[in-house]
């Protein structure tokens, strides 16, 4: 059980990690890699007061040093779920998951607006985790649209399990199994029944044309997971993660800094915003 | 005409200012010497997210630099008073004035509390800065009650115009003009009638017996000037100034950052609060 976990290893995530270490607190980050991050793509930033003339990654890098060394755990796995018992909170992220009495939400922003249907569909055929819900899709046809870094894999496990896999993507890929069928383009639409999916329809990448995949599931696997698909009924404005003055969110406990509590998008307000979610955990924490 | 200055060379003030460079802008930020503010005096810190365990002091330098480098104008004065023409503001600092578009203020914290009387009587007979208001106590008996390094040479410009000058102090100080006289001691009140101030009540420090001063005039050095008395009419909440969502003070186009906001006093929650009332100093300029 950790005092508190924290979804998301940028500036405001690290900045509420290396904070809640130094007030003694057992600390859990679960992020997806530096190297996918929006920051890590940033050549060089000037503006952050005490890091002169750096780039995005280095100050990733020196975050994720100085987290480390105060001793806090950091795991990269996708947060693909975070249920509340009433009395803690369960994180779940690849086929693990984790205890923790708080949550601080700082998964930086998502831009992604979600396909037709995909909400409508979600948990009745679409999927955010290939490797959490594969096993409901053994021996059927699935679509994994692949839209993150890990794609390849949970496509391959799901391979691996038995499914019958469509490979989506804008761009050819490396390193999926032989048997997995590929396709380039972008999913246009999730159509079902009520039962749940039954197909994909997708613009190809050669000539625009719409065509259709039929199919049980579609995996749909992005850099982020929305912020409320994470976290049922989380409250969320104009696409910002709704808080209080104590950056609380909707739920008792679950806090939230940095980006995804919207603009500027600037590493100073992020880290000290990540820094003043870590006191008002703290003092839940009691 | 600068287009931000700002009060205060902490973190947030020096992270607003960094921001603003890098937003183009022409700033000048007005401070006491970082020696004495209260971060110099901290050995350690590890809780601020890219500088693992460095001194309060070398987060300030660090921060100098940066902001010098970026072309940020950095003038060691205490700001007496700010005033506004409507159009821009006017910043008094030692005998100089300054002209800016927009403000940021970032003090630091004031823990003084006023001495019974001193609000009562700012402005007939109270005043916190000699270099200013010297003048008009050329000939008269005046106090000086030194808390902050340039009490000494104040108490000395006030000693070459021709004033009278008893000099108050918690503890003997070097420097001193011969004909100051020197008391140990700390003010109880400042009392007067309605033309101004007639005497100053002390507590002396070695057998803590009142004693009374009789003077036109008392200065009044701390290191730190409360806001509300910085800028007159300014909104102050439980000894924090008032700021809205976008970190405005009750007067439009000044905003305010870091510990004078209130707690936590944390060097990254200081940093972030700068750069975002610099955000929208600068949405405020158009």
């Amino acid at each position: 059980m950790y005092d508190i976990a924290i979804v998301g290893a940028g500036p405001a995530g690290l900045s509420a990690a290396i904070s809640a270490r130094s007030r003694n607190k057992e600390v859990l980050v679960l992020s997806n890699k530096p190297e996918e991050s929006r920051l890590a793509k940033a050549k060089l930033i000037t503006n952050y007061a005490g890091m002169p003339a750096v780039s995005g990654l280095e100050i990733l890098e020196t975050m994720i040093g100085q987290a480390g060394d105060l001793g806090v755990t950091l795991i990269y796995e996708r947060v693909t779920t975070i249920a509340s018992t009433g009395e803690y909170f369960v994180l779940s992220a690849g086929q693990d998951a984790y205890d923790a009495r708080s949550v601080i939400l700082a998964p930086g922003t998502n831009n992604a607006k979600p396909y037709p249907g995909e909400n409508e569909y979600l948990g009745r055929g679409v999927s955010h985790c290939a490797t959490c819900d594969g096993m409901f899709y053994k021996h059927a046809n699935v679509v994994v649209v692949g839209l993150n870094n890990e794609s390849v894999k949970e496509a391959n496990f799901l391979n691996e399990i038995g499914s019958k896999v469509t490979f989506l993507s804008t761009k050819p890929v490396e390193g999926l199994a032989d048997n997995i069928e590929t396709l380039t383009g972008s999913p246009v639409e999730i159509k079902g029944d009520k039962l749940g999916v039954t197909e994909v329809v997708y613009k190809t990448a050669e000539t625009g044309e719409l065509e259709t995949i039929y199919c049980a599931g579609v995996f749909i696997l992005r850099p982020q997971i929305a912020p409320d698909t994470l976290m049922s009924g989380l409250a969320v404005q104009d696409g910002r993660i709704a808080v209080d003055e104590k950056l609380q969110t909707s739920y008792t406990g679950v806090f939230a800094a940095g980006d995804c509590l919207g603009e500027p998008l600037y590493v100073a307000k992020a880290v000290g915003e990540g820094q003043l979610a870590c006191y008002h955990a703290v003092e839940y924490l009691g």
